[in-house]
């Protein structure tokens, strides 16, 4: 591999020669070889390129940046918004905890690739576009990287989280409808408990979902706001009056997001608990999925020896020994996603409780766990929804089955004859192995036309 | 011990003869010996007498329940809530998911204790009031006690929680206004940095708690909702007309908070999503705490070999074998309560993932983490305030000392001779353990006046 | 309430009269008002009255203290070790992260105990034994309360959860063999699967407990090692030649357990690893009773409309509402303790990871969580074994009649006629609704007399 | 892109021509669209490629596979593990939970790979080598997946994290020694505490390492048990005798690592404590590197400002906005790793806990959990060691001054004069703002030479 000599103010570096990264880039390349190459999510570095061009609108309206380099710069970042320069940022997660160098990693390509642009070889000649002093102008890693982290989490969450739920709940809604006369036992501690329709059972998922994408939507003020103004400590130094306002209304602009600067920039570099709170909620939902995905994957099971009350779509083979089996596969990825969820939730709370001063520098790790939760949940959502919510049909043969046979039928009477005899009606039939009628009648508590009228499931569905 | 003979439906069971308890009571406090007696939180116990009164109101409103019989159990209730039957409830958290056990446990106290008032002896006639047809009338304990730990919740949030971290709030804000013009150097990556103010670094912790009751306030709403009228599975059964609007009227009125009925009262009993929800945001105030107790800490630590910016108050010795220690005592206890209110984060994810079909059996484990998270950190918090935030002076010689080294001043000079000459400043100076004006000078980058003009601490500090 | 003046370095404090503790605990008392009183477990509390004998033993013996002092400090620990003095240790989990507090507090009660038992009045005259130079000699609040810690989880560790856990299985491994030609369809993925004895299934439960047992005994030793003789920072200051080991020494003996002095009391002080790794061995056990309690649940669900293939015992009414239910209590009791320790173990591993310098300051709280969770886990396995696990049995008619039907008995077909034929009988009986037998019979596959050689479920549980 | 048609026992699918994967590894690509593709990690797929060797060369062995199918697919398991096919894998983690899809994506393209290998075209003619009845043969996903995330871990664990951990554990004992005479200042509660050697506080750090890796260790039996022969659920059903233990001794042959058939099959399907445990101790790693590299990064703090007792290497320029600065970026790494472990142990647990009855169906989350904290932790370690760890220096001047000036010497008094004259000195030093010695003196409790006899740091080092 041919390198070329890019230098910082430590001394030079040989870097990769068509590479569009500098010296500080290259550093971090070295020095932190901690798992898989370019982990740091590509959303971040997008993030960035939204705020380096609004940045330089910025300063460029305040009079601190050349119109001619502000244009330079915006015309960079829309190519690496284009994802022309995915391969140009290959630094990890598991650097300096501020995230300087993955700010400097864009500050470089930047700069060099104006330098490109301009015709100039790279490492040969004076860069007309500075990465310190003209793409990092008014700003610090420490009030840009969390700025970036805030675009990416808010982006993600309303482009692939809120509409992935939003995919499943609109559907588990339908089937809630359309299941709202379908009668079945229903279970508590795992008995056989009192009936339900199945569509009443699904719309608890529902109003699941429901309140979790509330409790989401709610952690998004905190999400908006935008570090960006604080420069090293959060007071600003080094920028022009007006600026905090003024990128984050550019900001704003160029993601058709409700983005607003942070009232509070000491809080804003010191502490993340903008993504503890948004996360708290992924969290929820995940609880939420979970639940769903497990009650799926049991009221589906069987096919003979099982619950059996519905069925779900055959995908794929189920088992590369038993021929013809079936498995609820989406239940499988959807909980293992909220197992992921609950860890990462843990991982975000940890970094973020570690802030010290005027920084906090777990700022990478906390943002890629929450971007994977939320790109997770959000897929997961859509998987399961496509591949199996959608096929899911009642087993009404099946239902009925279990539905006439249940003791619980007996709860029916509590009104009218009161818990002891109901409990002497059920627990003798259950011995006996006879049905509640037989019982009730042969211990004189109803006849058999009272006992038809008042122990009918379908009356017992709605209070 | 002299024992009197209790009944249920599964049979006799020996139980104190001078305790109010009966038969279910006693069968659980003896296949449930796990953990201390009585670890079942008396607030959820209160929770009960506030819904048990609320259903006896509601009952005869609706004509299912004698006015007498209301007024009995409307008096023991009372009883309970003015804690003169503390003793009665022996029961433990691990005992059923459901809490059936003691729900009964409130029934049969009820009864018993209405027996009692009406002058029978224990154990001896008929109960005027049975626990299972009337004082657990419309109810299940699959609604009941989901509601119970809802009231307890929601009381102990906004009677404990919120007051407690709100005072801490008022306290730490009050100090951010005192200390605004204290100029300081800041740290970041806890290594020297450019200059704010004590104030400022102050106003970050206010950001972070007012941001955190917000999001406290943010899940109150899911809280609010009661599951009382789903009873067994959520369908209502064996409940009157308009019972569940009205019991909810009820528990409002009697508590004075605006608990209303839950919309879906499927996932009200199958999932415990509210307190999964209430529960996030107590963490991100742990996530908080632990950030301000740290950098309380630190800043005041020494008093002679740390960073002794601040001083706090002395309460008590702080070493058993080292004369004359001072430690940052309050400190410690604010960030322990905030590692176990990370646990109880965990303890009670898992507990609401595992719902199953019609009810989440994990109900007590989620109530009596939530509850004890809600009162720690209030706690904490008042006990931190008076014992330490309130105390907190400024060391100024210290603070002045420090900040008069830093070789951070130097970003000042950025904007005006650019960051590589400013980095060889800095660098040299710290070389050469000299000033920064001196190697300025020196380098001929600056002359002494502008130095001294552009390079000062207080100009920092605002941008 | 009357009280007496008590003092020390920082000055005067109003002590309650009849109380044995002094000034110290008293600040603490008035200092730390979270939670409820008295939190700091006992355990901890008996711990330090093994170590405060051992000390003065060992002061006395190597010629630090007098044999007389020695004597009083050694009756009184024994007092304490009885349980006389209980009610003498009022302070709280949540007060100066090295437990100095709670150290003081049985310093102050031992001296003051002895000032009463030599007939003087508490708070007049001066006192035989100081709190600080005689009981505390030779020793810090750094290394006792780790030491207190270490004793009081070894403890309960071997002999509470370790027994409790074996109870278990060896109850479980008695089920596995009276089971084990018990044969029964198998289930993978919730789903019909190839056949396996209820033997064998139990018998993964009995490996996963033995495995978990193992693991917790594996981090015995670490558990072993006392920081006694560390003193303030781990360099042993204020003691004399040979103390650590020979303190050591007699708590061994005085406590009848193997523990010896730490390798490294810098790491004894400062890292509370020990706690982490034996925890982590308990959150271990916590999973795998999870398993074990949420398939007892399954397995035994129904009577009529789940799977039913075990009964368990009825120990109480299962419902308030629903007569004559039984639900799995036990299970319930235990799966909600495993996520109690989901969580501890989360809360001790923030703890953990917090120490600075010579010192952890979350010990209170990880030594709590650790001692919660080894109590409940042996007491939940006692408690499901005596009232859950012993009475469980077979249900052999059901077991009988889902094996009949199952289509997964095709397995045995692969190595005849190959996976693709065989499942393509699986997935016509499926869809017919018929059995195997006829549909590999009319496909040709086999004859009858083929198919009842090749297909017998009591041939496919061992290889 | 052009299309081949494969097929499954469900019907046709469209496979993109040039990839050797079939039918059902498309389905899943279609199927599960969750998150990144390939993410199931590529050392799971070398652990298949190694017990599919394994099970080749077992079955021919055991005369149900003929020699020239097993040296077929010998081949090209060997060609998987010289990376000659890594981008023939791509399905998601977020697959079924039992890894099925990965298996027969293994199987699929060995049997592809053959069919090219002897000169066919992709989808056109039968194959020799059957993907379910050859290379699957004698294995189910059941028991291929557990194995090869047993071996995946097992390698990672002794090939990354131990070395790793050990280098870094290695080069901190080089620091013990050489720092040995540097008597320093302690601090406890961050507070100046007695004095210790730089020597004995990274012995501290040696010593929980050497516990960690222990703990590590410990769990390694656990891990080398392979559950290859229990095929669907446990039984072996379809294995030939003897097949287990052989299988699992070529396995040892090939990987060269002591792994033995599971002595449970049943344990080994449906549970993952192995991994559960395993993780334990690299939390426990994760636990203590977070209080090595908080350490490092607070003594190393300053330049002027901070703590300042020793110096790290500067890597790299510090900040973007602040010229000159230099940070503890390796610290920062680390502990960001640290965090991830935290939550990546709960993700693993909270898997771990779902299993239910024959298969635990959490695998990939939890096997692809545990292999990035080993990585990270291996890499990490490292990285730190190489970066930071190893050009640590103490600030001799730095150090010298704070210690002259600590007023903690004066515990060196306790046994000379007792604590509390011993605390008058301190408190009174501390007023007044001068030295120890001049108290003394001046209150009356010491001559000169008493003290400067008494009071040296160098002996307060070792008791």
């Amino acid at each position: 591999m041919s390198y070329r000599i890019e230098k910082d103010t430590i001394g030079e570096v040989k870097v990769p020669a068509d590479k569009l990264w500098a010296a500080q880039t290259e550093r971090s390349r070295n020095n932190f070889k901690i798992g898989p190459q370019a982990s740091m999510p590509l959303e971040i570095i997008y993030g960035f390129a939204y705020l380096k061009k609004a940045a330089a609108y910025t300063n460029a309206e305040l009079g601190v940046l050349e119109v001619e380099k502000r244009d330079w710069i915006a015309k960079v970042c829309d190519e690496i918004l284009e994802g022309q320069h995915d391969d140009q940022f290959p630094l990890v997660i598991w650097q300096t905890g501020s995230g300087t160098q993955s700010n400097m990693n864009v500050n470089e390509v930047i700069s060099n690739r104006i330098h490109q642009l301009q015709g100039h070889e790279l490492g040969k000649g004076d860069k007309f576009v500075s990465p310190n002093d003209d793409v990092n102008k008014s700003q610090s890693s420490n009030d840009t990287f969390p700025t970036g982290m805030h675009i990416a989490a808010y982006k993600k969450i309303v482009e692939v989280t809120i509409p992935g739920v939003g995919q499943l709940r609109d559907q588990l809604q339908k089937k809630a409808e359309t299941f709202k006369d379908v009668v079945k036992i229903g279970r508590t501690h795992f008995m056989d408990a009192t009936p339900l329709t199945l569509g009443q059972e699904f719309s608890g998922y529902v109003s699941q979902l429901n309140h979790g994408l509330k409790a989401l939507e709610n952690t998004l003020p905190h999400l908006q706001e935008l570090a960006l103004g604080g420069t090293a400590v959060g007071t600003g130094l080094n920028t022009p009056e007006g600026y905090a306002e003024k990128v984050a209304h550019y900001i704003a602009e160029f993601t058709k997001l409700p983005f607003v600067t942070a009232e509070n920039k000491f809080e804003a570099l010191a502490a993340h608990d903008a993504l503890v709170e948004t996360h708290g909620a992924l969290k929820q939902l995940a609880v939420s999925l979970n639940k769903i995905g497990n009650d799926i994957r049991m009221l589906s099971s069987g096919p003979r020896s099982g619950i059996g009350e519905i069925t779900i779509p055959a995908n794929e083979p189920g088992s590369s020994i038993m021929p013809g089996k079936v498995n609820p596969t989406q239940c499988e990825a959807l909980t293992m996603v909220c197992a992921q969820v609950m860890g990462n939730d843990v991982a975000i709370g940890v970094g973020g409780m570690q802030g010290q001063f005027e920084l906090n520098v777990f700022k990478p790790v906390m943002a890629s766990n929450l971007l994977q939760s939320a790109q997770l949940i959000g897929d997961a959502c859509v998987s399961f929804e496509e591949n199996c919510a959608a096929g899911i049909e009642p087993n009404q043969e099946r239902i009925n089955e279990l539905l006439r046979n249940s003791l619980m039928l007996v709860t029916a009477l509590n009104t009218k004859i009161g818990y002891y005899k109901a409990a002497e009606i059920a627990n003798t039939a259950h011995k006996n192995g006879t049905t509640l009628k037989e019982e009730a009648v042969k211990l004189g508590y109803t006849t058999e036309e009272e006992f038809d009228k008042w122990v009918r499931p379908e009356d017992m569905t709605n209070s």
